[in-house]
């Protein structure tokens, strides 16, 4: 084998490595600061807890949760047990072409997720957060404001804002 | 066996009968006028496709579908295949409050089906429809409504307003 075709060999492996991080190290780089919340696998298939309206930011909101989360709404079930995922799916509001006053969902703009454990998140209402952009996760600073308006606004409902729509 | 127990037996087993009638005797009346078409079975654990805004009826809604339905979504399979079927729940829009412009989803008006059955509902796009208040169908008008609107609108996505939302 001449140094040109090991040469060659060698980028390739470099870069299979390469390309292998992600797959592997992506533990870490995708959990949210200060909680540690990573987006949960095959969530975009739970079911819809409700939906939301946010004018402010021109946006439309889908809420799923997990089964955990899913049978305490049914149960009426407050706090939420541990093991209790909430998913919330933000995306651009789009206005329907020839239907005034009708929107639609658009562009995805973040993916928020709370989790809760009673023990882990004590100093949060037993909840821990997650705010992702294109599947990672925002920084610090807009972490430290999920609790507190989860906190002002949805205290009597275990700091969960959305209610289950039959 | 005297005639008290007879008639305790016979009147539980009537009783029994009456209570069996809605489970067997359910889907005639529940149909839609014109389609024929029914509420879904466990729909309300379906994938969410999309989420929308209807401000002239102070609504927001969440459509979710059937794995027919999603994997054509997900897929790019246009027209729909048979067998796909949406269902678009509707609520009243909420305030929140002390949260400017933001809305959570409230009272259930409507659920309304699309089905796909292209040789059945062949006048109508290949889509049969069914629009329900408190689970029983509204009246043969309402249901002539239907597919001219989404003839007007969203012919360009087989008769489909909601595109899914990732």
């Amino acid at each position: 084998m001449n140094e040109l075709a090991k040469m060659t060999i060698a980028a390739a492996v470099a870069a299979g490595a390469i390309l292998l991080l992600p797959l592997t190290g992506v533990a870490d780089e995708a959990a949210s600061p200060i909680f540690g919340v990573t987006i949960p696998q095959g969530y975009r298939d739970w079911t819809l807890i409700g939906v939301g309206r946010e004018d402010g930011l021109k946006e439309l909101r889908g809420i799923v949760g997990n089964t955990t989360a899913v049978n305490a709404y049914r149960d009426g079930q407050l706090p939420f047990p541990d093991g209790s995922v909430l998913v919330k799916l933000a995306w651009k509001h789009v206005p329907i072409d020839g239907l005034d006053g009708a929107f639609t969902s658009g562009t995805p703009t973040t993916v928020q997720v709370m989790v809760k454990d009673a023990a882990k998140y004590a100093s949060s209402g037993g909840w821990g957060f997650g705010r992702f952009v294109d599947g990672k996760p925002a920084d610090e600073a807009q972490h430290r404001t999920c609790f507190a308006c989860h906190d002002a606004h949805a205290k009597d409902h275990d700091f969960v804002f959305t209610h289950y729509s039959r």
